[in-house]
């Protein structure tokens, strides 16, 4: 059992609590938060403009592509999409353990405990059925070729197996379909029947870019170009809103959604969907901004990821929502930063189905604790203050075992 | 006289050419830059995915500011404001001589080899007279009550002799007119005929806020509170038109000009002013994000700078030209990334009147060199990948001698 004590404690709890030389005690479990607990334990004290909140949680990233820093071509989806399809076997084979063992420790240095992998082909399972941070691995199915449809969902299915051999209590597994265009219905629907099943949570890429709705709504623009290549005749096999009826009663969250209309975020919301918000990769491959006004307005709790290093250069969640901070200049940067930093702690641990994200009682102890520069006297710019100032923390406790 | 050769010398010349294996020679200046330089020189090879490039100018800081962390309330320009004027003389004398020694090794680290410091009180003289960085030392004169017009011209004359007798080939000096609110026009123009005759460059602070414009064209909104708290039945001087019109045949810098509407930005085209765009400042003040499309439709080369800690996290020009690329998403990445390297070279340099910013025969041999993580095939997207990859640089010549 441990007892910490710090300037400032974030709770990130419904009322949003944040106690001034506030206190925790925890094992495994968070035991109890609050001012001057009557216990005999020895309290550490972290020192001046020390700060302890819930440990970071980056809810979608693809580690398969980490050995990339200049291959993709950046600046347009398509020619992106194209280079990914060019280079994608040399850089699976480009990342091998020292790769992952480095994108791994860039997370944890940055106060991250948990993470969802979305896993292209489940090679990376070797590499981080070990890892000391705590996976959510989505195994990722992705294929529309009626004819190569029983493979692939024979292939998905062996895979699915691999992956439960290898769960613990710090890897979990979903599933992941990768996107409307690009997964045959068939298999949507044999996904969903075993994440409800296995009570499995999914993620799902939707409307990244305008290409995708020129194609889902009329099998029209970019993405009809570039199916041409593949096999003749294609169309597209699935309109928006039919999407996400299938997702009803699971637990699913959509990544991007920066093309997401007004309706289509109704129905997300009436379903009790969450969404990612991948700031950074969405202005590398130059889609545009993800309104959170309107995110905010339809009330779906959103969370903020690094996507993978195929379109950002840092795996580094502080790096990320200080982005997001900068970025959505039609927001109060005051407010915004609450928002924000509730995005990486118990939103994203709702969206991955975590037992963490907040400092409550009963709560895993995944706790991360750093210093700000100086004393913050309005604790209303607190989390603003977090968000220009920190980078690097300075402990990171997973289920109360400090992880160095 | 020294030769070094990289993977990629960035020249910031008129046609904007990228030498691929280039090589550069120089003493205090530049003597030639291209391939395979026939010359007896021995020729240091800096090693896989290096770069040559000018180095960087910082055209606009406040360094009097920089003990600032937590101090002063962002999310508000008015409240900004206020806590300035109420934190000033404690940042002040809290930023002594080591605090600004951290704040050029910051610069100094990030590629900055010269920046416009604007002086608010003379103070900062003694620190920065034996600066290793090339300094513009812009006095500023900030005072709009009549009565008090003498005295502040005096102490203004005051500190322009004494910055002038610190002047040497890396110390120049300019002035600065704080803004259209604050400065008496009588002020204004004694200031401009003083840079006309000594040829000295200017800068002033403009349309930084809504606010500015409510004051300015009718005397109304937050400035209005703002002033009745100091003097009684305080009113607008000048109208924005008339205040640029000033600045006809000089050298003037329009700091920040987000809220410069079509007209002003086509009267400071005309006289041949310049921008200096600060994304982060008006982000943490919450006043917006400066239209870069307007401001290169009316062909006014702009800069890019940080502002001072009063209004920023960091004095590192990287860090600040990867939020302008991340913040401005409605331009293209890859395009907007060429300008934004020159705006922190060539046309930084030129807002300074400083001899440097291109790698060019004749220019003072200001250059810095660093590492890409990796090749980069496609050239076209050289810029985009120095912004996104590099924080700091490996070497720093000023006028051809290397900065440790
Ligand atoms: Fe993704
Ligand atoms: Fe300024």
């Amino acid at each position: 059992m441990i007892k910490l004590k710090a300037d400032y404690v974030l709770t990130l709890n419904e009322k949003y609590e944040i106690i001034k030389d506030g206190e925790i005690i925890f094992d495994d479990k968070i035991i109890e938060v609050g001012k001057d607990l009557d216990n005999s334990l020895t309290e550490i004290y972290l020192g001046k403009n020390s700060v302890i909140m819930p440990a970071l949680i980056n809810t979608h990233t693809h580690l398969e592509f980490s050995s990339n820093y200049t291959h993709l071509e950046y600046g347009d989806f398509m020619n992106w999409l194209n280079s990914v399809l060019e280079h994608r076997e040399d850089l699976f084979h480009g990342c091998k353990s020292e790769c992952y063992k480095s994108a791994i420790k860039e997370m944890k240095k940055s106060g991250i405990c948990a993470f969802g992998q979305i896993s292209s082909t489940g090679n990376d399972l070797k590499y981080l059925k070990h890892s000391p941070l705590k996976i959510v691995y989505f195994n990722e199915i992705i294929g529309s070729n009626p004819a190569a449809v029983d493979m692939i969902y024979q292939d998905f299915l062996a895979r699915i197996r691999e992956s439960e051999e290898v769960q613990n209590e710090k890897f979990k597994i979903g599933l992941s379909i990768h996107s409307p265009y690009s997964v045959h219905p068939i298999l949507m629907k044999k996904v969903i029947e075993i994440a409800k099943n296995k009570n499995l949570p999914i993620q799902t890429h939707f409307m990244e870019s305008k290409a995708e709705r020129k194609w889902l709504e009329n099998g029209e623009g970019e993405f009809k170009i570039f199916f041409e290549k593949h096999f003749k005749n294609a169309k597209p096999l699935i309109n928006p809103i039919e999407f996400i009826e299938q997702f009803k009663d699971t637990n699913t969250t959509f990544i991007h959604c920066v093309h997401a209309n007004e309706n289509e975020l109704k129905r997300i919301s009436e379903i009790g969907g969450y969404i990612t918000h991948c700031p950074i990769s969405n202005r590398l491959l130059n889609v545009g901004l993800l309104n959170l006004e309107s995110v905010k307005n339809f009330s779906i709790p959103y969370n903020v990821a690094t996507d993978g290093k195929s379109s950002n250069y840092s795996l580094n969640l502080f790096k990320e929502i200080r982005a997001a901070l900068l970025m959505h200049t039609d927001l109060h940067p005051k407010y915004l930063a609450k928002d924000l930093i509730k995005s990486v702690t118990i939103n994203a641990a709702k969206s991955l189905g975590l037992n963490n994200g907040s400092l409550e009682k009963g709560k895993d102890a995944d706790i991360i604790t750093f210093k700000l520069p100086n004393k913050v006297k309005n604790l209303e710019l607190l989390p603003l203050q977090i968000i220009l100032h920190t980078n690097k923390v300075d402990n990171l406790y997973i289920n109360g075992k400090e992880v160095k």
